[in-house]
């Protein structure tokens, strides 16, 4: 039976709104052996109690392995809290205290698209790209920022929320209290709402969606547009291409800001639509400062689908440990 | 007389628009002797002989120090190209390899706002903060990227043209090419832009600001409005709040991407107004996501003032010799 620290084993968590995944990772983001458990409400010490299962259950397997733990919300590496998590009602919960109360071994704590976009960086569309953003597109924007071959997760382990960079001004309104962000007009639910309102407008054109989601038009959501406008309907395709246009204008801000070599785009969504990243490209080169004068970034697909924030996480765990065995 | 390398003296110049400002430099950052120039217009040749002639002047007190050249413009600081420069119609000038030609040791580039950004890393305002952001406001905004106590430049060295972000779709037609580019609202050209418009309105709001230009609305610029809004003129105040809105709404936008703990704000507009730092304070509160449940970076007025390239373009030549001889 392998041993988790010698033999680079780690473990990985990815808690989301529904399920958290987990899974024994080794060195080379392979996952050996994988649970999953419910997310159990919103409770934080039955979220934590779940973890603990998980891990107990997947240790057996990788004795002392670390502990990487993702999740939606903004986690302060060092401290190992979460300061908020919105689908977690987690506020200011010292999620890695109550870990390493329990369980034995290092155990670390990560923002879900850094652990998605670290594990890009190391075994998926972004191996060769030490200056890499990615982002997962599901009903919002998520982000992350390798620089110089490094995860930066800035001064409170907030950074990489590009989805709330504001590029609408008095724009539609976001969960995050703000107006115009850009996850308001480039993400699944600004596709959903796209579609519900061209919906209710009863045009014409909504048709095929409208019978699509048998009349109701509440049902309609991000997924469906995706789906009806990769089987060609054309209004679908139109709020599609309007996201895309978004999409690219908001990939534009990023380059000026950072300058990568590489965007990867992951999620639900971004996996989804060869349309949304077509019209995003075009966009991006519409709309980066400078062009003509600079190379442009790559636009990649995500490599790694929907286990890495649970590679990534395991990944962040092995090096925080050996960093701090050190 | 000191030795360069060894006595950790090293070469700054900053090449402007209208001067070349040039000076030796000590390892903490303190200017020993400077020497300046005019900009020989904008032919590369000419500039190019400036620079060596500046060098060759100075390095008679420090025989063999490294020098670092700080230009507005893209470099490429692996290459040592600067890929373009507004002011200086450089274009894909291989500028370090002609300089390597005449002079002997160590060059490299570096952009103007990099370089400054640096210094107020390593000498001023930002130097307890590995997490930082400087924004350099004149007639455009300028920016640097310092995470995790080293300059980011990004994969071809164009990282921290913040002033490019799209904060207005469709807005007014930046120099860029773009639309509604972040430094279209919060510089010194917003103001002066703002103030001519006002002017010719001819509304009975604008008769200080009209006066003060001798009724001649094309003379209108930044610093007079930031000089009668700084002496209490309500029709200038309210040019100013206006930019300090946007500039603090883009301050929310990188705290949001990069959650730097500092941002440090220097350049001849960030030094000229403390109205417009207020208002971007309050308005930076006010955009910050998931303000409530995350700190507030600190913002500060730069520290070392207009010899901030010249000191970051010496000490990033001094690192980077440094670096070169292991």
């Amino acid at each position: 039976m392998p041993h988790g620290r010698s033999s680079g084993l780690a473990i990985g968590l990815d808690i989301g709104g529904t399920k958290i995944a987990a899974g024994v990772v080794d060195a080379a983001g392979h996952i050996l052996q994988r649970e999953r458990a419910a997310t159990p409400g919103s409770s934080p010490e039955l979220v934590e109690q779940t973890v603990v299962d998980l891990v107990t259950s997947l240790r057996r397997g990788a004795p002392d392995a670390p502990v990487g733990v993702g999740a939606a919300g903004w986690m302060n590496p060092e401290t190992g809290t979460v300061l908020f998590s919105p689908h977690l009602a987690w506020r200011n919960e010292p999620l890695r205290d109550r870990l390493v109360a329990v369980l034995d071994g290092p155990i670390s704590v990560a923002n879900d698209a850094d652990a998605a976009g670290w594990a890009e960086y190391r075994f998926g569309a972004g191996q060769d790209e030490p200056n890499l953003v990615c982002l997962t597109l599901g009903t919002g924007i998520g982000g992350s920022l390798v620089s110089d071959g490094q995860l930066r997760r800035g001064r409170f382990g907030l950074a990489g929320e590009f989805g709330h960079q504001v590029i609408v001004p008095g724009g539609h309104r976001c969960e995050c209290g703000n107006r115009g962000c850009w996850e308001q007009y480039a993400s699944g639910n600004a596709l959903g709402r796209e579609g519900r309102e061209l919906a209710r407008a009863n045009s014409p054109v909504a048709h095929t969606l409208l019978d699509a989601a048998h009349g109701d038009v509440g049902t309609i959501d991000g997924a469906l547009v995706t789906e009806l406008a990769g089987s060609g309907d054309p209004a679908c395709r139109e709020i599609v291409a309007e996201a895309g246009y978004w999409l690219g204008l908001g990939l534009a801000n990023l380059a000026a800001a950072l300058d990568p070599g590489t965007f990867v785009i992951g999620g639900g969504l971004g996996s989804a639509s060869a349309q949304l990243l077509e019209e995003a490209e075009a966009s991006y080169r519409r709309h980066l400062t400078g062009r003509g004068y600079r190379p442009f970034a790559r636009i990649r697909r995500a490599g790694l689908g929907a286990e890495a924030g649970l590679v990534g996480a395991a990944d962040l765990a092995r090096r925080e440990a050996a960093e701090a065995a050190q």
